[in-house]
């Protein structure tokens, strides 16, 4: 549940809380489990998910490719030596200039869900790699994304057609959505993918699979290996004539086990105005634990008290330490925790390696943002 | 709508998008302001409604007291040479060694809501100015507080009981819900401060009245004298043999109005996926507009087009600039903008001054931090 390594920087570190601890032997692995069961695949690591430098260093090493958001992550990046042929900038919402920029640094794959996207790219680019992003709607996400990203498969046809016109390479993308539950959500999109490409008269260079990998939180989910065997199935009947070339976009899986949030209690109370124990911790919504929006990202806690331990625990409220009515993390989930925890003691937040330091708040309420570290 | 510094300073400088600008003189007039309204009312700064320390520095000068929530407000107030009486620590949750921390640089006054806080203040702070904060339900706040402050009567009368018989001078506080539209808020709670107080047997040496004093956004709210006469009316009755000292934490009302958000559109598309026009600027919910959480604070716009403007306007949705699907700050609130807004044009969110900075993600999607900058 918490990596040997991890454990040890747990036990004979002492640095103030809160802070994650990331393990990179296990970035390292997760990266593994996930070319295994997707053979042939190029995974370009969604950066945004744990930009930590150890972490993208890591990766580099073993040779993944990256999907970027912005110039911070294309410096990021490229300091680290990755050759720009491995960069997708895969943000379908980018400034000219910044597209100028990346193109200037090399970098040649661009994502759009729009005219006036595409046309932004072919002004700055030189022989772009133009990925279409479709939208698809993501039942079975627990983070789910909504129409801010993709176009319908009219539109796309249409998109594709004129990239090629214009003498690109051409491919589509979709995303099923974080922490996606169902083996069946790439059937779809992948059919629409095939289906939009032959609406275009186009074949197409590439397909990008997107992410939805997931993390282990309170939720069983089914291994690894399970979404392989359905993607790689859903492809060939997308496909029939043979495979295009294949990208996936990898975030939360790769980063999000290799994680602890390490916090500490600093306050618990029971008032008059609620029959519900409340547990305070010096990490919140504002601090990193932005996921918790809605509830939707449960993780697994461990509690750590100094007290002996009668074995009986309680149901808590989880908020943060900030004056914010909103900092709340867990109202509704139904956490429970030992009667004896207290303030000193420790909260550990398991698989929270994932959208957690980046979500920080620069120094809401003047508290400093959450830090990382790394080993392994 | 936009003071004559600020224009000014959009006009004639030449920064990177997005940026907050603060005109200094208008915090300065609004906390005049407010001042005159609730006569002999301590008014104590909520630092972190906005921290930048030039506007700390200002209302420093004009003799503003300080309510802090954290060391890392303490050190920025304390640098600024603001006396240690002050500051209030209003914040209800606390490590022991912050508690500390702040003891040991002459800090007398602390906010409590339960007994083991209260243990925390005694074990640290040498007499000590406890107040014992009300849950109160903020009806009518467009902001509201939820249960993870105060607490009830009872409660309330105990702790006050106890703080007094350990010496303390003690008061106590409520908090009516940040953007306040109704006058009467302050009515209930304060009776229940002076019902506590009988029920304690204890004669209150402050009350503190809060905030939710309103910033100006798109809804019409009362003048700030009328909340001023209703609140000191609101005394009056509930504490007819007299006003005790009283306190008050505006936050909102002093910066709010003073701080233009300047931002740049990215992308404009409507795609097949939806009917309506899709706006993305450069700052969204992670990069500090995150009170349009539940559309809850709806800012004043302002888009800037290049082109020449035919007078038609669309329906828009407003999203952020991140991959990031819960980045979509306005879907329902069916703000209109010029039919020709490009990218390259801007939008200014205006009066949102206050809780944009200092919300903003230290680096998510590889964005900078949103920047600000003080005029006037």
């Amino acid at each position: 549940m918490i990596s040997p390594a991890i454990a040890d920087f747990l036990d004979t570190r002492s640095a103030p809380t809160p802070f994650v601890v990331i393990d990179l032997g296990v970035v390292t692995s997760r990266y593994d489990d996930l070319a295994a069961v997707l053979p042939g695949v190029e995974l370009c690591y969604a950066v945004k998910a744990n930009p930590g430098e150890a972490v993208v260093d890591r990766l580099a090493q073993r040779g993944s490719s990256f999907d970027v958001a912005s110039p911070g992550e294309i410096d990021l990046v490229l300091g680290l030596g990755v050759d720009p042929a491995q960069i997708s900038y895969g943000n379908t919402i980018k400034k000219q200039r910044d597209i100028a920029y990346a193109a200037a640094r090399g970098i040649r794959r661009y994502t759009v869900d729009s005219d006036i996207e595409l046309e932004k790219v072919l002004a700055e680019v030189i022989d772009p790699i133009i990925c279409v992003r479709l939208f698809h709607d993501c039942n079975g996400a627990d983070w789910p994304l909504s129409r801010k990203f993709g176009c319908g498969a009219a539109d796309a046809a249409r998109l594709v057609r004129r990239a090629a016109d214009a003498g690109c390479e051409v491919g589509l993308s979709f995303h099923v959505g974080s922490q996606q539950r169902h083996l069946s959500a790439w059937d779809e999109p992948l059919q629409v993918c095939a289906s939009a490409a032959r609406a275009a008269g186009v074949t197409l260079d590439f397909v990008n699979l997107g992410g939805g990998f997931p993390g282990t939180y309170l939720d069983e989910m089914p291994p690894i290996s399970a979404y392989g065997a359905a993607i790689m199935g859903a492809v060939d009947d997308a496909f029939p004539g043979g495979r295009p070339a294949l990208l996936a976009e990898p975030g939360r899986y790769l980063v999000a086990d290799a994680g602890v949030l390490h916090s500490e209690v600093v306050l618990v109370s029971r008032r008059d105005v609620d029959p519900r124990l409340w547990v305070y911790l010096d990490v919140g919504v504002f601090g990193g634990v932005a996921e918790s929006l809605g509830e939707s990202i449960r993780y697994r806690l461990r509690p750590t008290c100094a007290a002996p331990l009668s074995g009986d625990d309680d149901e808590v409220v989880l908020a943060g330490p900030t004056c914010d009515s909103a900092d709340i993390m867990y109202d509704k989930t139904g956490y429970r925790m030992p009667v004896e925890l207290a303030p000193g003691d420790t909260v550990d937040l398991i698989s929270a390696g994932a959208y957690t330091t980046s979500y920080s708040a620069v120094g809401f309420n003047g508290f400093a943002p959450l830090g990382q570290y790394h080993v392994g």
